[in-house]
């Protein structure tokens, strides 16, 4: 008989014999609700652990109304406004959604609120304007004729976005709002630390609590017909209000202006080179925010059950990657996987007993709708999500939504059904067993290890236009045999590089925190990085790596990468190095044109030196240079797909001089991984797609043989008893 | 029997009846020589003014070899290089060609050289390093390591590099080079006055010298192959020397650094945003060479001769636009047809009694070979220069090269000979005639009238994928309806708008000098710009206009143009306006795709009154917007076609809300224009294609009638009695 374990599934009233059924040919182990489902009595009766989702500062209305002084609140800007004459009347809340926030008049705005003049940039002096609180208006006396002005306001945020975001989706009509209180505030902290108590008293039944989440959502604000206006998955400014500024200066000592939180608008986009003002409020936020979660983890403890945290909606200050993370004390993370990069966001979360990832498709009617697949969508996240757990598993998987919905689609249980043996074959054979590397890569780039695996992302595993071709590196590399980290500017200018590193990514556009802008003038660091690759050591660059316009390159590092960007002022140099090489080590497995995605225009060689992969439309798009005993490689863009997965590998094998040591556990095939675990003597051949594969693979000692593989299908081998043996 | 005249041809000794028969057939009423041709003495008693090229600063070697101290300058900077250790070597000769070039030792390198610290932007202490004379190597001291260095030094140019091109180009063996001396030394500038007194004594024969040209070269360095390594069309860096810094100091009150003039390695191209200090070397040597070339215009005059210049080669400081031009006192301009805007360029220089356009193709043998048809150049050069013809004609055309190469081609006979008759038959009607024009429009940029015609170009007429998407706005503005100015900053600061002007376009790379960069900081500038759209003026962005990153935008004129670039910083904030219009009156004529060349990514509109006139691949390439009483109107690029052309014509009627009067000596078919000239009574319809088109024509009453044109044709029609009178 199957083993069961590691499963979690969603369950709800009134479904208690599908249920059962479903527990056993899923192998469920837990039980969980949803928002907007509940689990019956019987339910928890079940032979399973019973997961309750517990909100902390929200869905207790009763509190929240009695107190609205306490609501949380929410930095914003208004428009751009253009002074055509002296007096300038700005409506600052036009195209925000009162049902969502209001402005806080309480505090002095004076002292809370900003007025800019964003042609000059100066701040406009307090007393040439005036509030008009009835009609939300600021009216600004001697402004500059034709400068456009901003003014940053303080609000209460009077409906928790993700409530709001359900409420409207699935039409809840005059279901009460849930408003946000804030536990910094004195009530709220009392009321939590109350609430949870008599609450864990009454759920006796529950054996893990599952936090949704802690205390502050991510940035969330709607527009004034109530759609998304502004998302932002790492943004603080919803962590703001009078109590935590005057906080913040009290403990780092000086006092943050609005504008370190409105930031022109951006309010500190994770895309954001991060000012000093916004990592000290980060810092301050998290260790605040830590130790609050402690003392209600604590309490679970104390009770006798488990606390788990969602990673996600109200999440900021958790970073689960930050310093102050492991002080929570929590059981486990449960985050959404979308992909192998956000699987591996959670599985290699460090300080809990184990992590779990809820797989998609979310049995909700729009996948659960009469005409569509759901297999289709839940193989794809399957064959995205295998490719990571090769490398680090989670420790669990799981659902979430209506299972009433997804009981109607018996393709799509049985293809759970799969999945789920396979994923308890995988982890039982393989967890906590260190797969084989060929090499370490560290991500560089402004954030470091905080936001592992979360480079380049605006609201969780959604796509964007600017940030897939980026996006593609941690996806190729969530299922790569090689070892990965994430550093930052600061780290290399304060440690070095850590000698175990073998090669160095820096992708992104010109001036992001993932690029580095700023960061590229600081000599420690430019020079650290120089000498480090011409020691030996491989570089990446992807997009517009190390840029930042200065002293005649655009790339910092263009004397390493052999290539530079034209910004047409130097069109008049000749560019006649430019021939593309006719095979490289590179580009070796790929046929056909390789995917750039969006690509980057005008890059050109330095020199005759710089070895020219691919060169078309007048520019070059993948190119390496020697430099000393290391090396340089360029790439344009790099979505993901399964050639382009083996063009960075190859890069990195190239880049740090181990070309030979690529042919370890290796399949010539780029639709066919290999990871192997030496410790347990053995490997798996993984077929990424639903297509038969056939591949040559190399095994540990580099000697080869084909083989032919199912759609999907890993086959595990033997390393001492394998093929060759 | 046909006008003769307006039409000069270039001919060789022992050429004669061909001559002739050319002279004939052509209506040629002078002759020239050309680079490697000369003129026979019974050429010269044909009945033909005779043009003779004369050299100032070339091509007198016996002087130039005993003076070898008053050889010209040039600076340049070495490659970049890196310390390893604390001392560094730079070779700084490396890549350039010892043949035209020779570093000059006998002005003190420590006064006249920098070392620079690329990676920290310092100049190294003249004291950190030495010099190595017998290994053209700079030795520097104390070196960061991991810093890059250049070396910015000053040469002699013993090779005048155009004859250098054709020397090596044309395998001329060992035909001596042209040894470039300066006007500025004292030798040189008695040689040169005396040296023409004699030349204008000696030949009687000649009508009119030819200058090509004065003192200096645009910028031209080969590499150390003889290849092309660096070209400037407008660069001053070979009229630099030690006597001219310290003449420029003297007059001027300031010293120039080396670094002004090497400009980070770019050498203040043109599209770099020019400092201070190089506008003052500019109008420095301006005025210089405009003395010194008066003298000599002088000495023509008083021989009886007429003056003209060819414009290029060594035109630097000649600038036709310029302040000091008209001092000069020429009798003409000769420049080079490429097509509508170079064209234009010639025809528009003030101060000059006439202007000559040499047409292509040059009669050389890479386009008079067997198997080629040269009249396929010769009609795409004549149809382009046609359009601008109409608009302001120059009063001369030519050609120039091997007339015994062309006179093999019955078939191009034939064709020039018809150009020639067309060209005369449109001077003699609207010569001195103002064209009818719909509206006046200012091409913004940081060079204004200097640069008038002149604007993204790198190399005279050459294609740059860079620049192409740019130079296809002037080349439709120069057969179009309207006015052309060309306006600065500085003058729009100094001066505000001019009232004339219905709209400003600005374009270019973010930036650049035509973009405009850091003046877009200027408040005074913004304002005025803002002031006047929104008063009712219409503002035309192409490319990246106003760019530069500031206060949360990165179009400065966002707010007037309705939108902006994404630089990955607003990612989080949703673009939901995005939605193209149906039917516009800017993209009313166009079939197809809009070719936006290459085009800008990642634009989106700020609000939904943007009008969105194309969307694709998630961005906006062509929008308009209400900015007041005026609009700003966006267009990703614009390369020239003549769907382009017709796309830029109406983006300026709406900008202007001048909608209606389009519609007034207007050709619906995008390949048809108009030009009317109210004082004569007449207009004309052409058809701009070798194809037979057919077009509603609309007359100055907006009355309309159908057309059908033969390929090429130009219809003329009498405004009084016209189709519909």
């Amino acid at each position: 008989m199957k083993r069961k374990g590691n499963l979690t599934l969603p369950s709800e009233s009134g479904f208690l014999d599908e249920t059962k059924e479903l527990i056993d040919r899923w192998g469920a182990d837990a039980l969980r609700d949803s928002d907007g489902t509940k689990l019956s009595d019987d339910l928890k009766k079940l032979d399973a652990k019973i997961y309750t989702t517990y909100f902390v500062s929200r869905g207790h209305n009763d509190f929240a109304r009695e107190n609205m002084d306490e609501c949380q609140h929410l930095y914003l800007m208004s428009d751009f406004n253009l002074a055509t004459s002296d007096t300038l009347e700005v409506k600052f809340m036009d195209g925000y959604f009162s049902e969502q926030v209001r402005p806080d008049y309480d505090h002095d705005p004076k002292r809370f609120w900003e007025v800019i003049d964003r042609t000059s940039g100066e701040l406009v002096d307090r007393s040439n304007w005036d509030l008009d609180s009835e009609r939300d208006t600021v009216i600004i006396k001697n402004a500059k004729e034709f400068h456009e002005y901003t003014v940053s306001f303080l609000t209460y945020a009077i409906w928790d976005p993700t409530q709001m975001y359900n409420h409207i989706t699935n039409d809840w009509g005059d279901k009460e709002h849930d408003i946000p209180f804030d536990v910094r505030k004195e009530k709220s902290s009392k009321f939590v630390e109350d609430y949870i108590e008599n609450w864990l008293k009454e759920n006796e039944d529950t054996d893990v609590v599952r936090f949704t989440t802690f205390f502050y959502h991510f940035t969330l604000v709607f527009n004034d017909k109530g759609k998304e206006k502004f998302v932002d998955w790492f943004g603080y400014s919803a962590s703001v209000s009078p109590e935590a500024l005057d906080a913040f200066e009290e403990s780092k000592g000086y006092r943050l202006r609005p504008e370190d939180i409105i930031d022109e608008g951006y309010y500190n986009s994770p895309f954001r080179v991060p000012s000093k003002e916004f990592l000290d409020f980060m810092d301050f936020q998290q260790e605040f925010v830590s130790n609050k979660a402690k003392s209600l983890v604590d309490k679970v403890h104390d009770s006798g059950k488990e606390a788990i945290m969602f990673l996600g909606d109200n999440w900021i200050g958790t970073e689960p990657y930050g310093k102050y993370f492991k002080n929570i004390g929590l059981d486990g993370v449960v985050g959404s996987v979308g992909d192998g990069a956000t699987l591996r966001m959670i599985s290699e979360i460090p300080h809990v007993k184990y992590t779990e990832g809820r797989f998609l498709p979310y049995f909700f009617p729009d996948t659960f709708r009469e005409g569509n697949d759901p297999v289709i969508e839940a193989k794809d996240n399957w064959l995205s999500a295998r490719r990571a757990i090769m490398r680090k598993p989670v420790d669990r998987i799981g659902y979430g939504g209506y299972l009433s919905l997804a009981y109607k689609f018996p393709k799509f249980v049985d293809y759970v059904e799969n999945i789920a043996d396979e994923f308890r074959d995988i982890y039982d054979t393989i967890n906590g067993v260190k797969p084989y590397s060929g090499l370490k890569v560290a991500i560089l780039n402004s954030w470091g290890k905080i936001r592992s695996w979360q480079t380049f992302m605006v609201a969780h595993a959604l796509w964007y236009k600017q940030i897939y071709s980026y996006l593609g590196i941690l996806e190729s590399l969530s299922g790569m045999s090689v070892d990965v980290e994430f550093i930052s500017f600061d780290d290399v200018k304060t440690n070095g590089i850590n000698s175990d590193i073998d090669v160095i990514i820096n992708a992104g556009v010109e001036g992001t925190a993932f690029s580095g802008g700023i960061n590229w003038l600081d000599e420690k660091l430019i020079t650290t990085i120089r000498k480090w690759i011409y020691n030996g050591g491989g570089f990446i660059g992807i997009g517009e790596p190390s840029a930042i316009r200065h002293e005649g390159r655009f790339f910092q590092l263009a004397d390493a990468l052999g290539i530079d960007k034209e910004l047409s002022f130097s069109l008049s140099t000749d560019k006649y190095f430019d021939e593309e090489e006719e095979e490289h080590f590179i580009s070796k497995d790929l046929k056909g044109k390789i995917d750039f995605g969006e690509s980057m225009n005008n890059i050109y060689s330095l020199s005759e030196k710089t070895e020219i992969i691919e060169y078309s439309n007048g520019e070059i798009h993948l190119s390496s240079n020697d430099y000393g005993k290391g090396r340089g490689v360029y790439i344009a863009g790099l979505p993901y797909n399964k050639d382009n997965a083996r063009l960075l590998m190859r890069s990195m094998f190239y880049a740090a001089h181990k070309e030979e040591e690529l042919y370890r556990y290796f399949a010539s095939n780029p639709a066919v991984e290999v990871n192997a675990y030496p410790d347990i003597d053995k490997y798996a051949i993984i077929n990424n797609t639903d297509e038969e594969q056939k591949s040559i693979i190399y095994d540990g000692d580099g000697d080869s043989y084909n083989v032919e593989l199912s759609p999907g299908e890993i086959s595990w081998v033997n390393i001492k008893g394998d093929n060759n043996g």
